[in-house]
């Protein structure tokens, strides 16, 4: 089954303790559709500038990503981020911020993209999620991820698209800031009642939880020895999710858990190179590869108690 | 099979948002002991001032915990703490440290504790820990514990210890300032080459994970929606981990998987009330209860990929 995603295509220049990379290939739509490509079919709709170039578009084709939907407007100029991760790559300094095309953008979605079930809503204005929700016939699943900024400035917008997606993906600390708990636990329950039937908590190093109306379900994080550069490493969690349950095509709780973790992969790719680097080489038993490693590291067999 | 616990056995006062309590019943020995009670016989090494009262003997004493090995001085004063946390509850200020007999304390094993075959070394200045393990003939196994105040003030003595330990319990940030790594991977690997062939970390509310050489295995922590006073859950899960080891009388790496949820079953009863308070009135069933919770919470299918 196929995958419409939504968000930013960018240029992004980032700086990390291991080095460094100009310009590169970013945006919240470009990392979840490479990501959900190895999975399930994807198109994306975005926009970019006549600045973005012709290598990009190929790398997104040779993963098999559908670019029809991408508007490409020749005399503009390409969504661009530069950011400075400190030391512990956990704290991070934008240093730039051009929205160019970004700033007028208005969705229209091809035909074609009309009635693809899986929907991820990728990280940008909710008021622009909620326009390409509005323009898919009877989604089986949307999928909407969120930041900080949105929180602090479009919290209207983004409570009444809360109440018409089924999964919301958030951070910790996202997942605090919208709810005001202090507790994840307490904070996830505070958002199943704004509307998602499942939250999703990523907690970066630690791993990443889900949270449903019938429990919850916690995955650690891959052991990623080396990180080099996390941007996009929660946009490639959210597109290996919806692209895993794609190409499932189902949504019952025991693939939701299954999906959990090809995200979770997913993103342990995606820090291991600058920008999309790593994530646009992989192979289908890399990716198994830690799916299993990550079903190693967490299961293990019932205890029964006796009474002393 | 049986547990030593050696550690602070302490009157604590406490502020958290949710209330305070003073002088109460405290101690890494305290938690630790009362912990481990509830799965195998445990016998404590500390000691106390005349001011301990008779009715935390008795509480001690209801658990089933063996108090040959506690000392005390009738005309010395109990180690003292008083701590107040902020709203997080994941950030202390100590207000008030008295280290009174402990200042002075030699211990000093009863022959009975000397053959016991699972020895925890909670949290007290290392050469205190080396001490007691000198006492102890051909352990089978055991487990140290520690703090950011050793690793920072007596780091020598720790590392001695550290080469004759079979595994280290700590949080992240300590394993962070033990090992001087960023990523808690990469701080496992480096604590793993000083010495244990077992490494745990506690990553608060994101759960744990042990690591040896034969890879790792990591578990979130149970759903607590009410925290109340985070004292003691190291020390609790450290003890529920021991003991469960000691019920079961084998150290696989089966069973250490058990043995940590076992522990972090406790750590989570320990914060849900002040004190002891919460810890002292278990049964059997709530402690199983939550262990389920977490195999529910933890398990999924092995995920096939096929190519697309």
């Amino acid at each position: 089954m196929d995958v419409v995603i939504v968000g930013s295509v960018a240029l992004d220049s980032i700086e990390t303790p291991s080095g460094s990379v100009e310009r590169a290939l970013g945006g919240s739509a470009t990392y979840a559709s490479i990501a959900a490509s190895y999975f399930a079919p994807v198109g994306v709709v975005g926009v970019v500038g006549g600045d973005f170039s012709k290598e990009h578009i190929a790398a997104l084709r040779k993963r098999g990503v559908d670019l029809e939907g991408l508007e490409i407007i020749p005399d503009g100029k390409t969504f661009f981020w530069a950011g400075r991760y400190r030391a512990n790559l956990n704290e991070r300094d934008t240093l730039e911020t051009q929205l160019n095309v970004f700033e007028t953008f208005s969705p229209n979605l091809p035909p074609s993209y009309r009635k693809r079930p899986f929907l991820l809503l990728g990280n940008i204005h909710p008021e622009l999620q909620m326009n390409v929700l509005e323009q898919v016939e009877r989604p089986r699943l949307v999928l909407c991820d969120t930041m900080n900024l949105w929180i602090a400035t479009a919290l209207e917008p983004l409570r009444r698209l809360l109440r018409r997606v089924d999964v919301l993906c958030v951070n910790d600390g996202e997942a605090r800031q919208l709810s005001g708990q202090t507790s994840i636990p307490a904070a996830a329950e505070w958002l199943l009642k704004a509307g998602p039937r499942h939250v999703i908590v990523k907690r970066g190093e630690h791993g990443c939880s889900i949270y449903g109306r019938r429990g919850s379900f916690s995955i650690p994080a891959c052991a990623v020895r080396r990180p080099v550069d996390p941007t996009g490493a929660g946009d490639s969690f959210a597109g290996g999710f919806l692209g895993y349950l794609a190409a499932r095509g189902r949504t019952d709780e025991a693939t939701f858990r299954q999906a959990l973790v090809a995200g979770s992969v997913m993103a342990s790719y995606c820090v291991e190179g600058f920008s999309v680097g790593k994530m646009l080489r992989l192979t289908m038993s890399q990716i198994g590869g830690r799916c299993l490693e990550l079903h190693r590291a967490t299961q293990f067999e019932p205890i029964r108690l006796k009474k002393r």
